[in-house]
């Protein structure tokens, strides 16, 4: 994981590419394949992409913008999720509930076709589709995840308040997402992740 | 003024179009020229559109999502400023500081060409131009207003915190922002307002 990081407190210019690159950025961090360990339920197919192309082997990457840290302030950014595929389920990113867990988040879609995998400690669940110019408002108390279901990357752009943090290990301790997004033909489709033990409510408090 | 609100509370898809149509929106408000009276320096050409076109011109139209009313919901949505000359002084929107104060706004250029112009009551002052691509982290603290320096439409995706609300006096009671955006030659530069009396600490605290 790459980090680079300095705080800025007057109107920044961004420019933001469709490849996710972003001009103006002060932070930026990669997920590389070694670093997935247990995401995937098909292990030996983790196992195999990762002795084929090396633990390095980028599968996502955000750059963003965080200007300052008060209360009111935005962090702004791209996440470039390559596409990817182990045995039947599409290349996802870690996904998150934000550590402060009514913060809501905008994901926009800039390039490439994917889902917003997205589900709640009280067994709410839902998928949406992004293709470019579709965006989806990922309210508060909903787990979300990236999946790549195309053949590009998947490059969305994002804002959140600054102060929301992410908690990674809602989903790792339930055994994962409660759904898996595969391939369905031509398509995708969601199905029950069958190590999903249940999300525990004090980790979604 | 056209208003129509619903509150939803799932994540809900949204297609963002570069003409600024927003499927998804809960909320549409339109500013229509006849709503501008001592927004523009030159009031003869203000009222010469007026008696041209109509007090029912459109000047500007917003389209938003705001899915829920808590502490960490966004307001999601587009701006879209229409083309226009009042002398050298190119459209803009009234402008706003947030009510609550710290609140920042990504501005993301989607199609046209504008200007962000921002300042705070501290004397900072700043000009960003916006294309498609290029985007602003507007911090807390600072006006800001679109102006439109372009020929087309210019429009944004805007996102903020729902609970930010507007504060569109402060322009107002200090006789408009301490600059204008006017003409030169092909391009656009900044002069002073010679209106302008400053503003109140009050309004901004």
């Amino acid at each position: 994981m790459t980090h680079h990081t300095q705080i800025v407190d007057e109107p920044t210019l961004l420019e933001i590419a469709a490849s996710g690159a972003l001009e103006g950025s002060t932070r930026r961090y990669e997920k590389h394949i070694g670093e997935m360990a247990g995401v995937y339920l098909d292990d030996a197919a983790w196992r195999a992409t990762l002795a084929e192309n090396g633990a390095d082997h980028l599968v996502y990457s955000v750059n963003e913008q965080k200007y300052q840290e008060g209360p009111g302030a935005l962090t702004i950014g791209t996440s470039t999720l390559l596409p990817g595929r182990y045995g039947s389920e599409f290349a996802v990113t870690r996904g998150h509930l934000h550590q402060i867990s009514d913060r809501a988040e905008l994901y926009y879609c800039l390039s490439g076709k994917g889902v917003m995998l997205l589900e709640t400690a009280d067994g709410d669940c839902s998928a949406v589709e992004l293709t470019p110019g579709k965006a989806v408002n990922v309210p508060g108390q909903w787990i979300h995840r990236s999946v790549n279901v195309g053949d590009e990357p998947f490059v969305t752009l994002f804002c959140y308040a600054a102060d929301a943090g992410q908690n990674y290990g809602i989903i790792g301790d339930a055994g994962g997402m409660k759904h898996l997004v595969v391939s369905d033909g031509d398509g995708w489709t969601t199905i029950p992740n069958p190590r999903h033990r249940g999300y525990t409510r004090e980790a979604a408090a």
